[in-house]
């Protein structure tokens, strides 16, 4: 018989992330969620478990995905009623707590694995992606291995840690990440600075970090409370940090170059590789910078433009660029000109394009009748039409082989093209490939 | 006459992209810099002054492009020896100390332009690049529309701003940002942060700050602390930034929720439009991600990689990806595997991995001679060959026409394919191709 896992808190979004996951995998997936959205359940075509203390006791695995405030609450209820032999996992983004709330509650015959997936729900596949896992030895010597094949089947990396080392690691990469964006934004305010008159200065250093504390203060804001405030390490960052702060600017007011650079140089000397930074973040901005360009190249040329959020595909002409903007004409729409901002567009490939005309252009048909070389084969020089760039598609729409005096077939060759092109000047192409083929006209 | 241009400090790199603008641009262009580098002006083809008042007294403008905290000095020394009618501009990042210093040393019939390039010398064009410039009013009347379209003509925008404004939005775009990188990374140093350990909790967001901070810090020291110290409006970023450091964290510190969400809202709200800042960044971390993704979905396949900084290019199969490498067997380099950085290489299209293998493998050629059908032309059926996407060219090595009883020209293609291909496959295909035209083996 299959597994069962149990995954609580999941009707959110990692819990059927995992749900999906999980189901794929064979086990028997069954969810819950206090909003009991049974629908979701429904929807992934896995359990809802109606009776929550029923569902804990017969699972194989438990999985907590809840909120971090109230993972270790959850911890508490659920351990003791676990079955022997059985694992209790968490996927909070904190490890400390959780580990030691589930050595505290669960059973000694149940297993306890914290686990923190390095990823968001948007990922297709775990192909790539890394699982932190903190299993202490001798509670989880059965499940660990199991768990951790499940991950790495599927392409993920595990990567083995200690509760703290996490925790101490995470309260940098999410609580300082997290905290120097935050207050940059309340610098912005505090001085009452005009952001978007700033982006007359692009650089593309201040450009994408500005657009970094964007995204971060734009998001939910008790999420970021939630980080900031159950890691007890990140205080202890913060004050790191505000030592740096206070130090770097008195050594400014001091005009202490000197010291300026010597405090610089040490840093980096610490940092280690700052040549491989310097290389990662010149390939991100030119990923900025190369889509301008390419976009700048097309003046006066057609492109077509998809915009990334409204899906709309705009195919026109370039008349012009600037820093954050295309005009484009657009001759298929009705001869309209439209601004779009760069940012929002993805410039479609040539193939993209032509599939575009096909869908969207009309089509325009031109027959082709001639006789062809004897023993040749209607088919074959159908498939030599069909190379022609502008040719949409050829069909041969008639073979007749009945005339007086001629031995060879007669073939009409209907050939479609689209109303951007020229269909008398394709024809004559075609014609004139035909005849260099030994084909010669009928009529 | 052309306009002749002087640019003290133009053997800088700054001062050398401009040189060749010019120059382009129809100036007659003198470099000056106390290095004394004349192999730099004759490199490109520009004069060096030799006796550096008479080219000041003699040019009709005159540029100082030098380090910040020597501005105002070689201004000083440059303005009053300046001639009549000519223009007097500086080219640094600050504009408040730089025009106040031009307004008190350049004679009244001497006119003055701020201006502040926003890009480095690695620019191609200025096509699409920005140009702050802080004319003021009847002190550059004759030249300012000038030295503005010059620009303009090659695809700048200009944007015109009070020194004083100017250097309040760069004491944040450069000042603060700078101010930000270096105390993260010198934050890590105080708490011994194993900076590439940490670079196992691969979030993506994470990964591009520190990307920054390696970058800011790796570079020289002397003109970041020239950047803090010489825009007074520095230290007000860095009072109001710690004054938001110790709000925030004090915050964190008293688990105040509601005091956090407030602040980070009202933040948000300042900053304005988050949701393209989120798009902005997502587009930025996708070409991060998609770059990998396009490279995950070749294991097994055969693919180009050609290495940023080498230029070397590695052809073969994917063995394997990780989060930061990618495995290539390499079939045609003495079946060595090579493991890449990912962020150190672009992928190939299939255009130029198609072009490298002509370029290195080995040709193999195959010759197929037919009867071609009555008046068939040996050159159409050349072209129609080629169409073959294996066949990498297709010549035309002899044409008879001299058999008994047989009317047809007789046509020997040679094929050329490349070593990684089937020739005899290849050459099947052709031959079933020309059949199916109606040609006839010879032989």
């Amino acid at each position: 018989m299959n597994n069962s896992i149990l995954i609580i808190g999941g009707t959110g979004e990692m819990g059927q992330w995992f749900a999906k996951f999980f189901k794929r995998e064979g086990f028997e997936v069954t969810l819950w969620g206090s909003s009991q959205r049974v629908d979701i359940a429904d929807k992934l075509g896995v359990n809802f478990a109606s009776d929550l203390d029923n569902a804990i006791e017969k699972s194989d695995i438990v999985i907590v995905s809840v909120p971090i405030d109230i993972t270790e609450k959850v911890i508490s209820e659920t351990a003791p009623k676990m079955k022997p032999g059985s694992l209790l996992m968490d996927f909070t983004s904190i490890k400390t707590k959780p580990v030691e709330a589930m050595e505290k509650y669960a059973p000694e015959n149940v297993e306890i694995l914290g686990t923190h997936p390095m990823f968001g729900p948007s990922i297709p596949s775990l192909y790539g992606q890394i699982v932190i896992m903190t299993p202490i030895s001798g509670r989880c010597d059965n499940w660990f291995p199991v768990v951790k094949s499940v991950f790495e089947n599927n392409g993920a990396h595990i990567e083995v840690i200690d509760p703290k080392e996490h925790d101490k690691f995470v309260s940098v990469v999410q609580g300082l990440t997290h905290f120097a964006y935050i207050t940059i934004g309340s610098t912005f305010k505090r001085l009452d600075f005009d952001v978007s008159e700033s982006r007359k200065f692009m650089s593309p250093v201040y450009d994408i970090m500005i657009d970094f504390v964007g995204r971060i203060i734009g998001q939910n804001p008790y999420l970021y409370a939630l980080i900031q405030m159950e890691n007890p390490e990140v205080l202890k960052v913060h004050d790191a940090f505000k030592k740096e702060c206070n130090n770097i600017s008195e050594i400014v007011r001091q005009q202490d170059v000197e010291s300026f650079v010597e405090n610089m140089k040490s840093a980096a000397s610490h940092f280690g590789d700052t040549t491989s930074a310097l290389h990662r973040s010149d390939k991100l901005i030119n990923s900025k910078l190369q889509e301008f360009d390419q976009i700048a190249k097309l003046v006066g040329k057609e492109c077509g433009l998809v915009h990334r959020y409204s899906g709309a595909t705009h195919v026109g002409y370039v008349e012009k660029v600037k820093p954050r903007h295309v005009v484009l004409s657009k001759p298929y729409q009705k001869n309209k000109s439209i601004s779009l901002k760069i940012e929002n567009v993805r410039l479609l490939s040539e193939n993209e394009l032509r599939q575009w005309k096909i869908n969207n252009l009309k089509h325009i048909t031109r027959d082709i009748s001639v006789f062809i070389p004897t023993n040749a084969v209607p088919e074959t020089i159908r498939d030599v039409i069909s190379n022609n760039a502008n040719v949409v598609d050829t069909e041969i729409i008639d073979i007749y082989s009945g005339f007086e005096n001629i031995e060879n077939l007669s073939a009409t060759y209907r050939i479609t093209v689209l109303e951007d092109s020229n269909p008398n000047l394709i024809q004559d192409e075609v014609k004139k490939l035909l005849e260099g083929l030994g084909c010669y006209p009928r009529s």
